[in-house]
């Protein structure tokens, strides 16, 4: 890993290099050797001030007058993120979400591989997903042990996370991403992050009612 | 909408405030009546001076050696993101992702309801989900125009988010949320939200890499 600069990078910098790896990506696949800061800034959607400030994080790059080297740029981000790697995950709650990400291609693609698929549902225990056999949660612990899991990805209904996630805790794991609009309790050497959309309706809500209060639409 | 204090308010305060009224309607299905400001603080995973400092975007609220009144600062919440009404939304890209989102209890008891479903895939199209009929994606802008929808959802592939944003933008929609991996272009006074849940994983795989090589892990 290179060395970081700084202990603590800001999280909106950790969304913002993942956009850059994304289009760094594409641009590759187009057969472009080198970029503009301009250039790459367009395509993530920010200033070219902000990529030079996210990347001083984690050393010098870019060639004044020329700009980024493509490739180089790439590798050295996903190795700051840790993505030269893949990750092995599994999945506690095989609802209508966690069956979509079970066979979503996007997860795999990025070197998230989801190996384990678990449901408290006797109903569901023994279906087949995405060529993964939905096992009991209870058994969670002991089956994460046979294979190397450091990730796990809670899609349960909001009462059921927190038994998901000591589940996920006894495994050993060392990161979750919670699905399940509810606040989790974890040890703090655990790495938890929260998805939930619904913050992005209520964004987009909040913003057309203050753009309707100031009559721009 | 209550008079806010301030015209730009940050978007972490959004999504705290979101986190809020969930807390708080929580505690008002327990018969809360009043809460402690740590005590809500505690709930919600933020100190007690943050909440302070989100709410004081919106007003004066909380009576000091008292607390918060549960039902009063909910409502004034919800007033000022726009949520003390219902919005009428469609999704475009019936896939896995979409279909979980159709299914989604959690969509409708927010108050964001999907009068619309669009997918340009000829075998997607007349298929029944969750009560909605899938319709040619050609036929939204005709189609949004019959209800009186402000919102749209984007669940298609990357290549297909911005022929899907331009359908929405031509039917007047007001706010998108996209949940396409890709940036999309639309007009300043639209309101646009990314959900990129991959971010969230990122963020995970980086702080594992790091507590890993602190030796935390």
């Amino acid at each position: 890993m290179p060395h970081l600069k700084h202990d603590r990078i800001p999280r909106a910098t950790i969304s913002r290099l993942a956009i850059y790896v994304q289009e760094l990506e594409g641009m590759e696949q187009q057969g472009v050797k080198v970029v503009s800061s301009e250039k790459l800034a367009n395509a993530c959607g920010v200033n070219p001030s902000q990529i030079r400030k996210d990347l001083a994080y984690f050393g010098e790059f870019g060639v004044r007058g020329v700009g980024y080297y493509v490739f180089e740029l790439k590798e050295a981000i996903k190795q700051s993120l840790g993505l030269d790697k893949t990750w092995n995950v599994v999945l506690v709650g095989v609802g209508n979400l966690g069956r979509a990400l079970l066979r979503h291609g996007v997860l795999r693609k990025r070197g998230f591989i989801i190996v384990g698929a678990f449901d408290c549902d006797p109903f569901k225990i023994g279906e087949e997903i995405a060529g993964l056999e939905v096992i009991c949660s209870s058994k969670l612990p002991a089956k994460t042990n046979e294979l190397y899991v450091e990730i796990g990805i809670i899609t349960t209904p909001p009462e059921r996370a927190q038994r998901a996630a000591n589940y996920l805790l006894e495994a050993g794991i060392k990161g979750i991403v919670n699905f399940a609009p509810a606040r989790i309790n974890a040890p703090s050497n655990v790495s938890v992050e929260y998805v939930d959309f619904i913050h992005n309706l209520f964004s987009v809500a909040f913003n057309i009612t203050q753009n309707q209060a100031k009559g721009l639409i």
